[in-house]
Order: structure tokens, then C-alpha cells, then sequence
């Protein structure tokens, strides 16, 4: 009667080591940055050997790419949850201010910028980026085509491409913004994001 | 008779040297990141001995200090340029394929994403985009206040804060969704920024 349970829980424990590593290796990347964040250094941060760590990852690039997959995860349960809203594109200009939070927030797992500057020289991290693009980018296009039509607004391909791109950017730039200006008013940003956000969605 | 001419040669030159110096730094951090760039490889770039670049800037610091204020330079000169237009606003807007076309292209002197990444971990650096930034919003904000008042719109400090905030993170996510997605539609994106900057600017 044990087995069945007993192989359900190794692959969770695996998966809970893999995290753990993960989370380790994020706090590594803020501290040290990108470049300078060694296996030893992950390795230690998440209290394991170094032999450990490469049971689960062969590499620090195989880490990152582990890091952009868990990433688009996050974002598509998010996208789950909008979808089931009442009115989507309503809750997500009703839910600016926790955008605004989140990508404030650099302690949450989030890619680092560093690595959008990796990506222009290492185009194994640039394919990892696009192909979690995608995966996002398909899962929240619908929604906003689907509710656009039941508002009779339009929807053609090249309108909403420019409207996601520009949404898309603004929730990047934000993570810059907080970095270049830490005494940025929270409440004034999330009365611009209302402002763009409503227009690009609902106009 | 050539003393003069002489005294306004010297600093000419040593400027022109200093940005030969910045030009080779951005082609190194752009080739090898932010961190491995040396300084012996920004010398060889720039065709100069280790020993002359030092005359110009005593650490690799001190050129990421310079690239911040040459960048701030460079947003003043545009903002300037921005102030002398009819019509200032709309033509912020009329000049989105500028704008879209100058964020999508790496090649230009702009802050690499590093630097940013880095002010989380570097007091100095934060402190120098700051302080650039600071000077680059007391020249866009009274141009963004004088127009909105000459139309009647509102002008409270909050407004203006909360709308310059979103429009420079756009500009800012720009540069992270033309790595993100390098088959982006420019023509799609500029009708999104067109949407935005007219909600952001002109209501």
C-alpha cells in the first residue's frame, strides 16, 4: 500500500530540493550579482554540498533556466486567477496597486535584470526568455481578445500585440523605475498605471 | 596669439579622449557584461595604454559615473529640444516610432541594464542615477505642467509624479521586451505607446 505514496513523494521531494536551491540561488543573484554568484556560493546559501546541488542542476546556466521556467509558472497561475475573474480587464486595472507592489517588491523570485542583459550574449538564456514569452503570451492574449469582443471593442492581431508589448514594458520598466528613483510615490505610479492601463485595455 | 586657442583646444581634446574612452566601455560592457569588462580590455578597445586611460578615469567606477551623466546629457539636450516644439506634448506622441525605434536599438550609448542591477548592490551608483535623474525630471516636469495648464488639465504634484513615473518606465521596459522578444512588431508597439502617451499626456 506504501508504494504508490512513496513514488508521489520522491518526485515532490525532489521538486522541494530543486526550490530550495532556486530560492537560494535568488537570494545569491541580489547579493553578489549575476556573474559573481558561484555554485559554492548557491550551494552554501541553500545548506547543501556542492555534489548535492549538481543532482538537481548540471550548471549555473541549467539554475537559470530552471529560474525562467519557474518564473513564467508564477505569471500563468496569475493569468489563471485573472481569467476567472468576473471582468478581467477591469480586475486588472482595479489590481494596479498590487502590480505595483509586486514589481517594486526585489525581494519576490523575479528574473534579474542581469539577465536580460545575459540573454544579448548568451543565446541559449535569449531562447529560454522567448520560449517562456510565449507560453505567457498565449495564455493572456485570449482573455484580453475574448473580453475585448464581449465589449465590442477591436481585436485584430497587430492592435493587440501593441497593446500586450506596451503592458509588457510597462511592468519591466517598473522593477528599473523603483531602482532608480527608491522614493518613488507608490500611490501617484498606481494613478498613472490606472490612466495607461484603462487605455489600453478598454479603448 | 596662440595661447588662447591653445587653453580652448586642451579640455577639447581631453574630452574627446574621454568619450573614446566611454564608447570603447559601452562596446565592452556590451560584449562582456557589465562585470567581467576590465579595465585593460576597455584600454585596448579604446586603442589606448592602460596608463593613459587612468589620466582620464581612476577606476571603472568612475567610467560608469561618467556614462550616467553622459546619458543624463544626452536626455537634457532631447528634453531641450522637446521644449522648442510647438506643441510638446503631441509631438512626445507624434514622436513615438522615435522613440520605440531608439529603446529597440542596443547600438546607441544608453545605461546598460547592468547598471542598474548593480546600483541594488553599489551605493555609488545608485546615488549617481539618482542624482541623474533627478536633474533629467526638473527639466521634463515643467514642460509637462506649463502644456497641461495651457490646456486646462489638472497639474497637481501627484498627477505629474504618478504619470511621468509610468511614462519612464515604459521607456525604461522598452529595452527588456526588444531583448525579450527580438521579433517584436515596431509598427504594433508604436500604436500602443500612441494610446498610452495620449491617455498619460492629454487627460
Amino acid at each position: 500500500m506504501n508504494a504508490p505514496v512513496k513514488r508521489r513523494t520522491d518526485p515532490e521531494r525532489a521538486q522541494n530540493r530543486r526550490n530550495q536551491v532556486l530560492q537560494a540561488a535568488a537570494v545569491c543573484f541580489a547579493r553578489s550579482g549575476f556573474h559573481a554568484a558561484s555554485m559554492s556560493e548557491i550551494s552554501k546559501e541553500a545548506g547543501m554540498s556542492a555534489g548535492h546541488i549538481y543532482n538537481y542542476f548540471d550548471s549555473k546556466d541549467a539554475i537559470i533556466m530552471a529560474f525562467v521556467d519557474l518564473h513564467a509558472e508564477d505569471v500563468l497561475m496569475q493569468l489563471g486567477e485573472l481569467d476567472s475573474r468576473d471582468d478581467p480587464l477591469q480586475a486588472m486595472i482595479d489590481d494596479a496597486p498590487l502590480h505595483v507592489d509586486k514589481h517594486l517588491d526585489g525581494k519576490k523570485i523575479d528574473l534579474p535584470l542581469e539577465m536580460f542583459a545575459e540573454a544579448a550574449r548568451n543565446p541559449k538564456i535569449a531562447e529560454a526568455l522567448r520560449t517562456a514569452d510565449y507560453k505567457v503570451s498565449n495564455r493572456f492574449r485570449p482573455i484580453i481578445k475574448r473580453e475585448r469582443e464581449r465589449r465590442g471593442l477591436a481585436v485584430d492581431d497587430a492592435l493587440l500585440d501593441g497593446r500586450i508589448d506596451t503592458m509588457v514594458s510597462m511592468f519591466h520598466g517598473l522593477s528599473i523605475r523603483g531602482i532608480q528613483r527608491p522614493d518613488l510615490n507608490r500611490t501617484s505610479i498606481v494613478e498613472g498605471w490606472r490612466v495607461a492601463l484603462t487605455a489600453l485595455l478598454l479603448t
